[in-house]
């Protein structure tokens, strides 16, 4: 071996000594700023929750530093967030303490623009969209069996912290760096702006309807028709179901629901008896309400024998206190579900462009997020609001 | 035709009427028991619970009108009657108003002594054995798809009307009726006194075992060890459940459960953060208690992702509140289930043949019945009472 080599070696040593430092070394947010302005050219920033009363509008456009560069990850340059009820509930800390500063967002479509050398599925330049998860172990029981979404490693998409200690921010933003495994790509024949509000809210209810049957034969129930209640709607017809149920507390979205292929309708704070009139009606609901006041003993009267439901919307306490009877005498199930895996969005997109799947959204720009999470969480969304990064968009068309 | 026989016709349908207007018309009491005492040649007569005091040990023997003689009944000579938690809770209308009088016992074995014409099943002679159901419409969506145990007409063994307005009466008996559907032929192999027991309480953990993937690979939950929950444990071991873990207040019963098959044993008043020790341990739990203070969301805890808890133990209040988070998080179930069908019970005894399954029972005269019924309540059966109506085991013996 020449002395230049070794010289060489030598140097690239001191120099990936150097680098490593860099990472490791400073807790002083201008040195982090530094490195990420160093990494790539581009800038992370991005609507920012500072504390609970944000969830009010208040959220500041800021810089922040995204999670710590590894091969695995992937830049993905913004165009669309929808904008998810989980969203309100972290920046208010409702399902307790969230970690402050806080981007939400995880409903995030748009184009990747740098790729880690380990990734296989995506390349610089591809659609690509990342749901509500953007870490697990891959190693344990669960993610080798495909329940990633499962793993006590699990890592949200914000408000969540990484193995070495980086943060997780979400879509509200320019740009997000997460692990490709997260990341899908998104189909042909699919707009970004329609995929968007698939990655949280499509696949919350795409998951318990395939899980549990839903299909030519079933009879489903929704209970809300909101962002996941209009999916749950849209998803059951495509998938063959002979009657698709929606259970609202008003007959206010009833034109909305049948137009969307619901076959009925029940207010339950308008048809009396509903829950007697419908008893025994149903092989599966989705519920997608998150009230710890909902009528759940009614609803379960709707379940056939053998029936199930299924709960999405998380509420913030606990459920109502019923008897077990109601499951026992039926043989009925109460369950939950949570999310989805990278397969399960790429096989609820696929499902979306072959039966030409179009979820009713309203695009809000991103510039006006602050307005839009206040209207959100005051019910107007029709059916789901998604964030448009106006600047990402129009670069994307020229 | 001759006059001769024209007037034997009338005189035959002057017999029919008569037994019709027999039958039919009277409500006094005195009349009923004549009829009963007319139709066979012997008497319905056993213990009756007369008020909700009648669980403290105060049961009379009595005679009583069975139900109402058809062709597709089976009269059975009893010999073996099993001792259910829910006589205990229906002697003191502990899930709402019992029709008293009241005969309970649901697991009843014994000879047919009478068969209905229209009966194909059963002929007289054979080892038959009724569970906790004697009656369902037969011809709803649920009796016809095999779920006659959810049958809103469902008429229980013991404190039910048939749609005629009869009674139904329990085997704590000299002899019972029920409509021949509801009674299975013990098979070949199986003693009485063995079977008797698993007509509810065997059947009542069979089912949610079988129906939800019990078997190789899988690791199961058991909650109290008491006569469900030791069938619970039989079963899971002879359908090679990879692990059978006994959940138990104290480590009290630890030493027989290890005798049933129990691979574990958890003392949820013992063991200091049972619940976080062996979280995500178990595919499915079984529930045989039926307190209403039971650690709910700790059981949930033990759950894998996927996994179900399934309550067979029914309360006589709600179970506690809990957050739905515990399902969610974990896209885990809470079920019921209820007895099971015919079927499902012809099914278990075979089963219980061909693995050469011995449930651990105590045999008590059926003489000494209150007694047996207060030690039952006390907790001290170990693990099943059957309570032995030991004039008829003799003469079955002679």
């Amino acid at each position: 071996m020449s002395t230049t080599i070794k010289e060489s070696a030598s140097a690239a040593t001191d120099r990936i000594l150097s680098l490593t430092a860099q990472l490791k070394g400073s807790s002083n947010p201008a040195d982090h700023q530094q490195k990420a302005k160093m990494a790539v050219p581009y800038k992370f920033q991005g609507w920012m929750g500072l504390d609970k009363d944000c969830a009010d509008g208040k959220m500041v456009w800021q810089e922040y530093e995204p999670k710590t560069w590894t091969e695995d990850d992937v830049d993905i340059k913004i165009q669309y967030c929808g904008i998810c009820g989980s969203d309100i509930h972290t920046l208010r800390s409702g399902w307790g303490p969230s970690l402050y500063p806080c981007c939400v967002g995880h409903e995030i479509a748009g184009t990747a623009v740098k790729v880690g050398e380990n990734v296989k599925h995506i390349k610089v330049g591809d659609r690509v969209g990342v749901g509500a998860q953007s870490g697990a172990c891959l190693d344990c029981e669960d993610c080798i069996e495909g329940r990633e979404n499962y793993c006590t490693k699990m890592v949200g998409t914000y408000s969540g912290k990484y193995p070495d200690g980086s943060k997780s921010y979400g879509g509200y933003a320019d740009y997000c760096r997460a692990p490709a495994h997260f990341a899908v790509k998104i189909p042909d024949g699919l707009k970004l702006a329609e995929a968007a509000p698939m990655l949280c809210g499509g696949v919350t209810v795409w998951n318990p309807l395939v899980n549990n049957g839903a299909g030519p034969g079933k009879r489903i129930g929704v209970v809300g028709l909101g962002g996941l209640g209009h999916f749950a709607v849209l998803w059951a017809k495509a998938l063959g179901c002979d009657e698709v149920v929606v259970i609202s507390r008003t007959n206010g979205k009833k034109v909305d629901a049948v137009r969307m292929g619901a076959t009925k309708y029940i207010a339950t704070e308008e048809d009396e008896g509903w829950h007697k009139k419908n008893a025994r009606s149903l092989d599966l609901i989705v519920s997608t309400v998150s009230s710890p006041k909902m009528p759940l003993a009614r609803y379960l009267q709707l379940l056939r024998p053998n029936g199930q439901f299924i709960q999405v919307g998380a509420p913030e306490d606990n459920i109502p206190a019923f008897n077990a009877f109601s499951l026992i005498a039926k043989g009925c199930k109460m369950g939950g579900s949570c999310i989805g895996t990278p397969a399960d969005i790429t096989e609820m997109l696929n499902f979306a462009v072959e039966k030409n799947i179009h979820p009713i959204i309203q695009e809000r720009p991103l510039s006006n997020a602050n307005q839009a999470i206040v209207e959100m969480d005051q019910g107007h969304a029709r059916y789901r609001y998604v964030l448009v990064n106006e600047k990402h968009v129009e670069e994307a068309r020229a």
